[in-house]
């Protein structure tokens, strides 16, 4: 089964001068996983116009997908709606459902003004729900244009419709060896289960040393296989495995 | 002053797929900050050889700088010395200086065959010093290579020789608007300062919406007149500022 791709761009000044700790990936990564759409890129952003269209345009033909996070607000940061217009070369235009939906709020009309800024989407754009009742995102072809602000992408991630693919799974051991303890066996059954990721993440705890293994894969049975193989191989090394995550879990 | 920029690569497997929470970057642009180096992108990629040798030689092109975190390890997914070789097109070789250091620690000799595999660097790489005492990151040319666990990151970083320039300053104050109530005047701010950044975040506080001003930029004097103007102009608004951090604080 061909492996479905998207790449998540971060945008926000805020986030590349270490002000705000990102903190949509990761959820972004898990939702996609569990539908079977691997994330295999993501890059962090600052708010120049030019940047943002010209890494749309470069990273949605490389990817199924793209999702964006954040610059969708009111104020003049926020320029996300335009920058994709400029990708597409479409002009932007206001939407009359989103609009309708801000006009709802009883609000100073200076202030309506400022809120209409995001009911501004580009030509041809459909729109994303937002959950929290609050103005939508959108899309254009295959990009898809979210809030940055976490509760409000967890409000309109779940609403969009993609094409799903066979959904990764995860589990886990750890020892408490350290990874060089451990190289050559993990080596080892990463050869011969070439369709499962092995990775191996070293941790401290309590001031002992040891090692996480994770096994990411979409079939379970080939999943299981690795798992226990791994296993087998760490006791006959001497190892006691401290905890088994052997969830079928995502991410 | 020609602004002095770089590109993070955030390099691993475990970040796409939503398993870890990244959580070098904000600590690196941070940093990078203080010394007057601008984080003008980030991106996060997986442990495949060519994507990460072809992105290193896409980004140091265009950066002063590119530093990397992640896959520096012993074990088989820690792929990125070899991919820094294939980028520049340079063998791998053995460093003595690290590998006198590995060997330092009794290990069994398989262990140590492992962890031998941290002292290879690509040829003519210089070395990054390792405050923990373990095996060192290293650099070509413009390309800062270092460990992603963070407690090893930080004790590479301070040691590595940037050409710094003005440190980025930052102020802020927080008011009981919303974003849209306010967006009209930060407009105003930004065009009568455009050298400084002027940022908006939307945040909620025990139910209550609120908006946080950012202000950065590398002229105190600049800075300290947008914060100046903007809190009067929002106290002549009627908003109460909430909380003002008017340190010179970097980030």
């Amino acid at each position: 089964m061909k492996q479905i791709t998207c790449c998540v761009l971060l945008i926000g000044n805020e986030l590349l001068s270490g002000r705000t700790r990102e903190s949509n990936l990761q959820y972004i990564a898990k939702y996609l996983s569990s539908k079977g759409v691997r994330v295999t890129e993501a890059r962090v952003i600052p708010d120049i116009h030019q940047r943002i269209a010209d890494t749309v345009n470069e990273v949605r033909k490389k990817h199924d997908y793209v999702l964006t996070t954040g610059g969708i607000g009111p104020t003049h940061d926020d320029i996300t709606a335009e920058s994709i217009a400029l990708a597409f070369d479409v002009p932007l235009v206001e939407n009359e459902t989103i609009a309708e939906r801000i006009k709802k709020r009883t609000t100073p009309a200076s202030t309506l003004t400022n809120r209409l800024r995001m009911a501004r989407v580009p030509q041809g754009a459909s729109l994303i729900e937002n959950l929290t009742g609050g103005p939508h995102g959108f899309s254009l072809e295959n990009v898809y244009v979210m809030a940055g602000i976490p509760s409000v992408l967890r409000a309109m991630l779940p609403t969009i419709d993609l094409t799903t693919g066979a959904p990764l799974h995860t589990c886990s051991l750890e020892v408490a060896l350290g990874e060089s303890h451990i190289a050559d066996q993990l080596d080892q059954v990463q050869r011969n289960f070439p369709m499962i990721e092995v990775g191996s993440y070293p941790f401290v705890r309590d001031g002992n040393i040891g090692t996480s293994v994770v096994f990411r894969g979409t079939e379970i049975e080939q999943l299981s296989a690795a798992f226990n193989e791994t296993k087998q191989t760490l006791l006959r090394l001497g190892a006691q495995p401290t905890t088994e995550v052997f969830e079928w879990d995502t991410g």
